[in-house]
């Protein structure tokens, strides 16, 4: 069944492919599933109908027949159970993939976003140069970790997984930052990832969505 | 197979139960899985033999035969898909739970550890108050959503359930604060979760750790 996702109406990261919606439109296309879009505007996500999606009015959620789930993990880890291309078939490759996916969400990204609230929300304030080293030492730790991990490998564990996935989405939300060059390995396997025919798809389609919503003021 | 899992020789938490793997027993206990435990000292975290386990150096670890799993969200998961009492057997319940997980952990719990870092990293900083009163209404604002959803319910989306686990187990992070207070629901639902037989055996036997390992000093 055709599977329908929300997205931002008009992606505050101006289509760069940061939001949310990107890990479960490249994990959608990575299986070939097609799928609908449905546009929230900004000021609609903390309204009733998108909060009866997401009780937390974020982007994206995930609709099929009467099933309506979110967080864009658990909305991967779905897709990828569901059909063949992002998981290992053996029990245990598939459950140390699955670490990844968790690794990715618990442990790499959140001094990620910190460092994003903290450029967004604290900049301006007179020690948000000492916080923002504090946070890029925490970040710097991650990274180093996770280069040793893989090493010269292509991905995490063996074959390209949803764990590779999330990783390679949580990474990018590093954004311009020259953070990640420090460790050209994980550089590469972030160019990796980029370089996929589904990446480049799901990347199209989430830059054409913001296109239109500009086009249109 | 009887797993191992890897906890702290001396937890920082002085045995409240707020380690992380307090979920992970919490886990086994609920699905009648004993285990056995290997205690790591805070300094061998960061070693060859337990990177080997884990490459970011944190417990717990779960070791099962030649599987070797980190990330207590993983653990939690791969317990409760491989033994019957944590997750629904209804295909759309199953992905509905396995969404709160995610949601414990991507959107409920970063604020709630990054109060934790900020009252532990910075107390002692000019700017500490103004910080945290930052993220103390970021989590009022999650814990007021999550209210809203969670109603007069028992958990979160019919039985008891993986996702419930993971959600009370960070809500208890938020420890002695009186944050959890604001909301009667929400405060009887983390009481309703610790209230269960399988929390008070995996909360006695981690504190039992901590407990042997102050008496040995």
């Amino acid at each position: 069944m055709r599977p329908t996702i929300s997205v931002f109406d008009q992606s505050p990261d101006r289509g760069r492919g940061l939001a949310r919606d990107m890990g479960v439109r490249w994990a959608l296309e990575e299986v070939g599933q097609s799928y609908d879009v449905r546009r929230v505007a900004f000021g609609a996500l903390k309204e009733d109908a998108h909060l009866a999606r997401n009780p937390f009015g974020q982007i994206p959620t995930y609709e099929e027949g009467g099933l309506v789930l979110f967080e864009s993990g658990a909305i991967v880890l779905h897709i990828a159970q569901g059909q063949p291309g992002l998981l290992p078939t053996d029990p245990s490759a598939r459950a140390r993939a699955t670490t990844w996916m968790f690794a990715a969400l618990s442990t790499v990204e959140p001094p990620i976003v910190e460092r994003q609230m903290a450029i967004l929300v604290e900049g301006n304030e007179p020690w948000a140069a000492q916080r923002l080293a504090a946070i890029e030492g925490r970040i710097r730790q991650r990274l180093g970790q996770l280069a040793t991990r893989l090493g010269d490998a292509d991905w995490l564990d063996g074959q390209f997984s949803a764990g590779d996935l999330l990783m390679v989405t949580v990474l990018r939300r590093l954004g311009a930052s020259p953070l990640l060059q420090e460790w050209p390995n994980l550089a590469a396997y972030v160019a990796r990832g980029e370089a996929r025919p589904a990446f480049g798809r799901a990347f199209a389609a989430q830059r054409a969505v913001f296109e239109a919503s500009t086009s249109s003021m």
